[in-house]
């Protein structure tokens, strides 16, 4: 498997037996698999198959073997604006302690109030790559952006209400932040946050 | 005249020659009467007949007195995040001092530096209601709005491109800003928030 | 705390678990905490730690202590279109009443029935500042703005159907109201309404 | 020619060369036709070939007959909220002429001065149907709805700027009208409003 | 009560308790009202209180006493494109009875069959105004409307999916109508629909 | 060049002298090229190096050798709702004729005209594909899928204003058809539906 | 039944009760009829009426009679980029064998996993018409219109999340293809594909 | 300066005056400067006042001194999808270069011809980072993501018409993106693209 990404199965839209028929085939019970937007309900059928899986309910994710020690160096460093973006946080964090990096998480930094966010400066400085997860308006990605300068990766959530629309408020802040080394991932997208922060660390040890 | 703002006249998609009569109507050579969205080509025809009146090209705005000293107590604190957002904030600080406030600018303080921002501390501290300016991410509202306890005006410009979409994106970010104490305009309503904030001040006086 | 306005605690996208514990931590038991956007469901299980609070279903807000008397001079008055805008309109109370104003509520006064609306004219004048909730088009927030020289927060609900887009339209009829003095918050948002009242009336107060 | 209405031709995104075909084919110079949205440019090149032919460069309307006197009976008024809206509100009004219709119109009568738009009572209460031409946040329409208890046809205009979105915002706002008895036509459309009010009268004068 | 309209409750939106409260207020015992868009579940518990009133499930709504032949002359003609425009077509029918009109309902006359909509020629030769009721694209307005001479009022309704975006592709179509004597109601408003036709009808019988 | 597109060159965005380097490449003097989306300034420019091109400014398409006779059976009819539709129109059946094949037009036969349509019907039926070019409400896919049996290409335009949204309305008219058989097209793209059909078409003659 | 397609009917939207009366009128018990869009529960009380009636849960469609081996010549490839298209692939398969075609389904040849999709080129050089049915970006309907000369039927699906807007970013995608050759359907559409690539093989062997 | 970036000035929206202003406070003339979204007009005024610096009209970029040899090693690879994304593409390149980065440049491998994509397997291999740079439907940031383990920057561009809505349909595409380790940035912002591609490289040399 070429980018160590092939065990993670995407759930959503799919029924239980497809998804237990896909980890039979991919040999979950040996090898670890990563499974993403697993709701409660299917959850709970594939444990029957697969007792020894692990079930986290805030990042609707299921793991076959226990998280190891990180074997990656860099740090990963996850923060979110507010409480409510944890579950998005918290895939990111599965899907990054999965591919066996150092990941941290730092919530409710948001930039109302700013002395929070920057009693946090020695944590930004010794990250390799920062993933900012945000709903309402998104706007921590340009403040972090600004403070760094390291790579910033952009998760808008959800979390919001009327004129949000589902995210797209903080996915239109995020695009056109004004900071620079900001790139963005769709909305709600933890696990794709983590994996484009793989990627690059990855590829700083390649290089090292 | 009730609230002191029935002397503007708002230009836009209208022909000079209605603007002229409605100016004319309004006895505009013997009181100052304050013109808006007037493009420079109008301007022109429109200066043809009141020789005296001054047009300010930036602000798209035309006056036929000279401003005077402000009268009226409360300092509004005008806050652009670029050099971009100019025209807009200019906009608010000629509607400001025609209405007989006490107005102060104070350019180019986006979040992606903070420092910048936070240099301004005391005239922020010393205003009675701020207007935040912003485009791109209009994220500046959300941090000034955290940082102080008075009222604040947030004006989204159509400053950006792409998924900008003409000010869509700024207007969102401010419409789902989580600090609170933040009221929002239309965008590029320079006008707008500047009789919001005379309002409020205008309040402030009468139970003074 | 600065403002008055950091026990408030927004429950939505939060887990009971997670509410509870942030309540603990601000102590809610011997000091009074505002919790809104709280679901019935929820509201439930957080009541089993909290026996003494009071939960108002139409507001969807809960309360450590009874409401005092207000204990900060100046009315604001809210208003709203129709009926079924009643639980947003119920939020500003609250949330103003929780931050110490004296606020009064008129139902049902949109702009089809003229009359019903201007036989209010008294309640309207003896207003500090006016909150204006309303769905469908909206409308309301421009005929009060036009009628009143008092600052007008408009509030869309996302009461309709159809074309309304969840309070879209309402929004960005606000938005292009034609009377001045008027600032929009987001669709649904009593609090942020009550919050920016308060911030105007306690600026008056200081000025006093 | 069954509706009357055949005779009318729609020049926008017709080349110069297209539209005098269609002019001789209908044989414009002996019978009267109404050609709508012709822009001043175009408009030129026609009128060298139909010298007697008369453009109105405010309605972008060409007529080849001089209007005569109405014929049929129940006034058309037509309403504007502002002056910036009156290019519509006379297309409206050629056309409501041109099939025969007595017409009146009245400008700015916007929302945010009621007593200007009460003052016209008498004139509403004399139309047998109402246009009503609005532009920002479109409130016209429900407040004249509300009054009346005859046909409100609304047309929204493209004038405003922002959140107004060419139109958008006006249009929903209608749409969404919270008074009964009111349809809505195409932002701009003056020549459809005045279509479906000439439908209506006609229908009345074949019940009389 | 002017327009006879005003004994209409639209109970989307409101609680069981607050419809109750309204219609006793209205004296919905002696006195005919017409309650609509009431869900079934509300609807169980009013007619708790008000067992001789009928409740109309496809049309979801409540009326007091049974309809009446109609009063007055001139037939309202209700045509839909589908059989799932129902329960659209029935709000607009028991509104137009409800009213006093003749009301008749053709389905399922949709534009893909065109000669079923043509079998119906003397249906819609003999009405005063005709309701085009049409989810999907919404063509059948337009037809429709390029076959009569009467009025045509539009109603989008939500029916279909994916790039329907729950009514918008029929509003749009049915706005930009190349048919003239077209007005538009909001997305499902069968009320809406049957008031205005009910206005132009009273109108007519008013010239008498 | 397997597919005999490869000799065409869309031209928007590109300057000039890309385009001529391009053509260069392609060998356009000795082989047939056809140049699409080409304004006319571009084309004067590209005209001083290509002197025997011909320009059609209509379709604003280039072509270096004169249409030859259609070489591939199989009619390919392309139907317009109106005049303005044209320059779509006159794309499609460029191309459709540049590839090889039969191609008819007939203009101004949209649904409010029915009798005009319905009078095509031979033409209709001796088609092996219909292209059905429409802006406005674009309903005359929907009517036209109805009548025929063969494969439908529905082409929105932006022909229109309001809330057409440049082609908006008639694209979502035509991907919500309830005719079956209808497959669509980008808005104004002649060409793609032209090279759609022209697929179909030589995939019948494979077959024959 | 001239196109062979009318014993078909839509679900969505009507009530048990309603189909199967249409069923009925159908004679769906002696000749097959094909029922899509059906949901579970009301499949159920379909089934207590037509006890043989067989319903397909994934593809939510119900047939009459058992499926017939394909009695016309030309293979319709139907290919799917991820698991989660599964049904609408479904919905077009049972269609087009329902049609009298003989029909392949290839699942999860997603762009991101190019070798797999170039592992099919044989089943896909085998087909007279393909479907390709994708959610998240639909780059699929794109790389394959590239591959072949068929003409390709793209079908967006709702498959995806966040900025996805619910098949809308697969739509946009697929109407803005750069390959040619590409018509495209409603999101989720699998019954509409089907049909227009019966449309185009009845043309097939009509000349063959 | 501690990113090297803050020597970059972004001219949209500045009038050529401040433009100059600020060259002049950044010292342009001893220190190079990037200028980008500079309009050739404005650059003419600009280049009256600095000689000596080169305007790039394609990607409206303005340097003061000519670009050096690359000083930091590690390439970055920019692919676009056709020639029209040209501008945004060299505006990144000049953006990598100006800023010490290798940078290599390939042209018009969209994705409907995918073997002139696989043909650049090596230039792929051999990049740090990879920029892709696309409009119409922007399928090729998924193609490239699938294909290579390196971090991929989507930058949608607005070339397209129609549904492309200005990037709008290339954005989404990308942000649905079914490769992972693909991050995106705002709509034709190649700055912030090789900026962003910067951010990461400095990481890797900084660990090297
Ligand atoms: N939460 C997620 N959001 C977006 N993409 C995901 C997520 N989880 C997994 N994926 C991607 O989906 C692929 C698996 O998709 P599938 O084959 O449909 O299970 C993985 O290789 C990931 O690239
Ligand atoms: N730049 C502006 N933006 C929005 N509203 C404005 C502006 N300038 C003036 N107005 C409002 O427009 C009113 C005048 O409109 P009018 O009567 O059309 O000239 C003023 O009383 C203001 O309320
Ligand atoms: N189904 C409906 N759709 C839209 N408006 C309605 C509907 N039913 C009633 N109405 C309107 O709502 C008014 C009553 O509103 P309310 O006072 O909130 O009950 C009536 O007088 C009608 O104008
Ligand atoms: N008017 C058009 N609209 C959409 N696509 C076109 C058009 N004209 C040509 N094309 C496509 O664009 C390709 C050439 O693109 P290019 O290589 O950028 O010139 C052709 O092979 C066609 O597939
Ligand atoms: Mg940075
Ligand atoms: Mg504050
Ligand atoms: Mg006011
Ligand atoms: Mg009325
Ligand atoms: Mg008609
Ligand atoms: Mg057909
Ligand atoms: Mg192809
Ligand atoms: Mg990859």
């Amino acid at each position: 498997l070429r980018t160590g990404q092939s065990e993670v199965i995407f759930c959503q839209g799919k029924q239980p037996e497809q998804i237990i028929s896909i980890l039979k085939h991919l040999g979950a019970k040996s090898q670890n698999v990563l499974a993403t937007r697993l709701v409660p309900d299917h959850a709970e059928r594939i444990l029957q198959h697969f007792p020894n899986a692990q079930y986290d309910p805030l990042a609707r994710c299921l793991l076959f073997h226990p998280l190891e020690e990180p074997s990656i160096p860099g740090k990963i460093l996850i923060m979110t604006a507010g409480t409510a973006d944890l579950p998005v946080a918290r895939e990111a964090w599965i899907t990054a302690r999965y591919m066996g990096h150092e990941a941290e998480t730092i919530y409710d930094v948001g930039v109302a109030g700013l002395h929070r966010l920057l009693a946090q400066r020695d944590s930004m400085d010794s990250a390799e790559v920062l993933i900012v997860v945000a709903g309402m308006e998104g706007a921590l990605a340009s403040v972090v952006g600004g403070l760094v300068d390291q790579p910033v990766i952009a998760v808008p959530t959800s979390v919001g209400y009327g004129a949000h629309f589902q995210g797209l408020a903080a996915l239109l802040s995020m695009l056109n932040s004004c900071a620079s080394g900001v790139g963005v991932v769709n909305i709600d997208n933890g696990f794709g946050a983590a994996s484009l922060a793989s990627t690059i660390i990855r590829r700083i040890n390649k290089n090292r």
